[in-house]
């Protein structure tokens, strides 16, 4: 990741970048922006020491929740959570741990109690102590079973230890309340179908209740994976936008390789935001690292292919930061994408790219997609607590047989355009066949050959998720 | 209903009832209850004229909506209607435009388009024009099948009509839009087993487009049985409040016959109000009038139980107004619970009760009520849009046996209580056996022992809903 900023000497002290008014364009009203007033580090203009203030977006709760003890105290919890009765995490409850330690679902401070799963359930925001609404779309939940329930029975804290028993964090004023298994499948999903990846991965066999309360996390959770490195904690991510001194923060969520039809958009978006007025928009590119269903290339290709996609200079890493966003995916659609737009506020982006069918899939059971493709983008629209975020409709690009690049799609001339989906993409590298020219960078298009190889040499389904 | 009230002229003119602050019991917080300044009539207090300035809580949106076209409209709009598009409804699609047409359901001005809808299902609310925000949490909507979908075609309006072909009402400015009722059933009721009295009577064979837009009532909804004179409009309970000179007004909504459990909760209620220091709490009795599953007692008859009721004088008439909620029945628990009380605020209530499981009822599939008990409370005490509604949770009573009448529980003395549920009642009103005195006044035990026999009588099960 480049450093950076020279941009930032040439901004005069008056203009603060977030003194313009955005305007949402779902609704042609200006976006209101709450800006920080953190004094970023004084400057001179004209022979004059004045201070330039400047800021990203708020996070949700005025305050970013960074739940990771500090290192002097780490032994001690350590002790103090083994004479505490444990509950042991799966591997999807470690990835909700790294959600909550960093404050991607700020103010979050835990696992939710029944008040804010309910409050989740039921409306997909909370409502803070000072009456202002943040959104909450998914429930983060830690479930236990009759016989784990019983042996917490009236301890206030609970230590969660790993599938090593080692300590990852301490719950503390824990409340057990009950786990409706349906209703949280039905409200969350709008569907109880059976075959819904999260829901068969982490809920139909899960305890019958669930645990809340607020977490000490014993240390920063690490995945020795190599990729380690990428997963930059919204704290991080701010202080990278703040030292590249961005005036405007996009982000765009993938879990799919990237091609040019996703440059196109992002770039785009950037000479968008230029056009505005901004003077220096930062992408962030979030691929999701966590919990995804079988059939999706794992991450660790992924990466490879955005690493190979930027190396191939189709985005400029001057403006791109790319992370790893370490949610688990839900497949939840309207309902996700909201939580998917909330956690980037938590990072600091005040764009956000939202695609056609956000978060979408198949019907698990019937022959048609589970969601309305436009419902996401409406949703998210229209979503409580996300009104100060600026949402950007993904703008549709196909394969321009004329121009023999991705370009928008144009209905005046539909017949010029061939659309390549993501089977179609996948059928083309699994039998080593070339995309046509232009639709992904060559360095990106080989790492995919390669990752459709590896499957098959190892003669077996895509790695199934543990 | 009794008019008065003589109160109103001893009402000192600083004395503005809602000058106090009520506290909300859930948050222990003040209720900010926003009050109409409407002038209701001068008055003279010590020789001098003043004004008092009274009034009830604010409908939803600022506004009682009123969608019944002036009488000397009919004729014209009955025309208008002839030459439409036609859209048959169906009982329950009657009752929603009659829940519609005065405003039960204010700010909305007829059956929802899709934004509604969605903001419905994911958020239980609306956002306003403004930006405030009003609770919402039943669709309300008006199904079309394939082939009137094709009849309507490019028309900006249709006409709706009843059973027999007569006009009902106009919807203008219409909007199409796909019906995914499996969506909409699991994020009404979380769950989408088989076996929902409303989804099996009004969803699942319902067509596969909605269609909203705003209506122009033709004239007011009548269902002429004998119970019209009880279905006052919202706009005719407030003025029957402010001739009453309320100050508070509690609501109960039902769907049983009343026992003196419920009569107690209801005297309490208002001992509390005039400890609070209200001077003259007004009840509302408002049982529902639309929709019921089959085994509910149906409306004729709770009637004539409510009137013994009254006439027996468990209730006084003189502090008791019961008027029938033309609502139709969803059994959706803490999703339709919000309804009720939102339903309520429209109507003049700012103090609401809720019961233990409000609209719950047995899962349809397992064996297990559908919704935790507590949840319609809690959720009610967190919803969107209901923050100025004061919420009151339901005190259980039970048959005290040494007292021999119904008293509020005791955990103390458990044993000398007894639980009659609605099922024994039932048992006990179709053997004709009497319940323990003090259970419910004679007068009412007798309807209900009526109603069964009845029953028996046509050796049938329960008239299905038509």
């Amino acid at each position: 990741m480049s450093s950076m900023s020279s941009l930032f000497m040439k901004t005069p002290s008056h203009a603060n970048p977030f003194h313009k008014t955005p305007i949402n364009h779902n609704t042609n009203k200006p976006i209101l922006t709450r800006v920080s007033t953190r004094v970023i580090q004084p400057t001179t203009t004209r022979g004059v020491k004045t201070r330039v203030r400047c800021g990203l977006i708020e996070p949700d709760g005025g305050k970013l929740v960074q739940l990771v003890v500090p290192e002097s105290e780490r032994d001690i919890k350590k002790r103090v959570a083994n004479d505490l009765p444990k509950v042991k995490l799966s591997r999807i409850d470690v990835e909700w741990v790294h959600v909550l330690s960093e404050g991607w679902a700020s103010p979050l401070t835990g696992f939710m109690r029944e008040s804010e799963f309910l409050q989740t359930l039921h409306f997909n925001s909370l409502r803070l102590g000072d009456g202002s609404v943040v959104n909450m779309s998914l429930p983060i939940v830690l479930d236990i079973d009759d016989v784990q329930k019983d042996r917490i029975s009236g301890s206030n804290s609970v230590a969660l230890i790993d599938s090593n028993d080692d300590p990852v964090a301490i719950l503390n004023n824990i409340e057990i309340y009950k786990h409706n298994k349906e209703e949280r499948i039905a409200r969350t999903w709008g569907t109880t179908a059976p075959g819904l990846p999260y829901a068969e991965e982490a809920i139909t066999g899960a305890g019958d209740w669930l645990i809340g309360g607020d977490l000490e996390v014993i240390q920063p959770i690490k995945y020795h994976d190599g990729l380690d490195r990428y997963r930059l904690s919204p704290s991080e991510l701010r202080e990278e936008f703040e030292k590249r001194n961005a005036d405007a923060v996009f982000a765009f969520q993938l879990r799919n390789p990237v091609h040019n039809g996703h440059a196109l958009l992002m770039t785009d978006t950037r000479r968008r935001l230029l056009e505005m007025g901004y003077k220096n928009p930062v992408l962030l590119l979030h691929p999701l690292g966590g919990f995804t269903k079988a059939d999706d290339v794992p991450l660790s290709w992924r990466m490879k292919q955005h690493e190979k996609v930027l190396e191939d200079g189709v985005l400029d890493p001057e403006n791109t930061v790319v992370s790893i966003f370490p949610s688990p995916m839900h497949y939840a659609g309207p309902t996700e994408v909201q939580w998917h737009a909330k956690a980037r506020i938590n990072a600091g982006a005040n764009f956000y790219i939202v695609g056609r069918d956000p978060a979408g899939m198949a019907h698990p059971v019937e022959k048609r997609d589970l969601y309305d493709a436009d419902h996401g983008k409406k949703v998210l629209s229209m979503a409580p607590g996300l009104e100060r975020l600026n949402i950007l409709p993904f703008k549709v690009a196909a394969y321009d047989k004329k121009q023999k690049k991705m370009e928008f799609f144009d209905p005046s001339r539909a017949q010029d355009f061939l659309f390549i989906s993501g089977t179609k993409m996948r059928t083309l590298a699994k039998n080593k066949e070339s995309p046509p020219d232009g639709f992904m960078c060559p360095g990106g298009w080989e790492v995919l050959v390669e990752y459709y190889d590896s499957l098959a040499a190892s003669d077996s389904d895509p790695v199934k998720y543990v």
